[in-house]
């Protein structure tokens, strides 16, 4: 099944990387809702709860790159089906900053 | 130096407790944004950096809490620092659910 996630891992999509091992990948949101809008990625295709049940190093690299790029602060998040408007499949923690975000809902 | 988050987990604060272990409590937060507003918290007194540099349990803890309790759907999401408006010091991570939530900025 197509994964845009899995096509930017492979450089069959072009995307804007900040970061990259040989697990995670970072790489910029299209959407720019917020100055800086990434995306740490693990680059196996697991599924959110696969993710979360041991985040390990896409935690460490999402707070890596929040305090470098948003010295001011930054929101780590990550959604998990329709009510949170989760829209792919591939495993993502989104990190968010570069201005005052506001509430959180 | 006094914590509410400390007081809470020594029960001299009152919280709607949902979950807890010997390494974690999860109750509700009081600003109720959401119909479903949790406070994922390891007991031990950490910073965001402390905690996120090894999620581990909290992380699936927050992600079955949500499953349990947010069928459709919850997010999961921390803050660090001012611009995303970070009250607390004691690390946490906040489930939020029970509505569509819409965008997450």
């Amino acid at each position: 099944m197509y994964c845009i996630f899995c096509e930017i891992i492979a450089r069959r999509e072009p995307a804007r990387v900040h970061y990259e091992d040989e697990d995670v990948i970072v790489f910029e949101n299209r959407l720019h809702w917020t100055p800086i809008m990434l995306l740490v990625v693990p680059k196996k295709h697991l599924n959110q709860k696969e993710l979360w049940a041991d985040l390990g190093k896409v935690g460490r690299v999402a707070v890596e790159l929040g305090e470098k790029l948003c010295p001011n602060g930054f929101r780590i998040l990550s959604n998990f089906g329709h009510d949170a408007m989760q829209s792919q499949h591939h495993a993502h923690v989104h990190v968010l900053g570069g201005m005052h975000l506001g509430p959180y809902v």
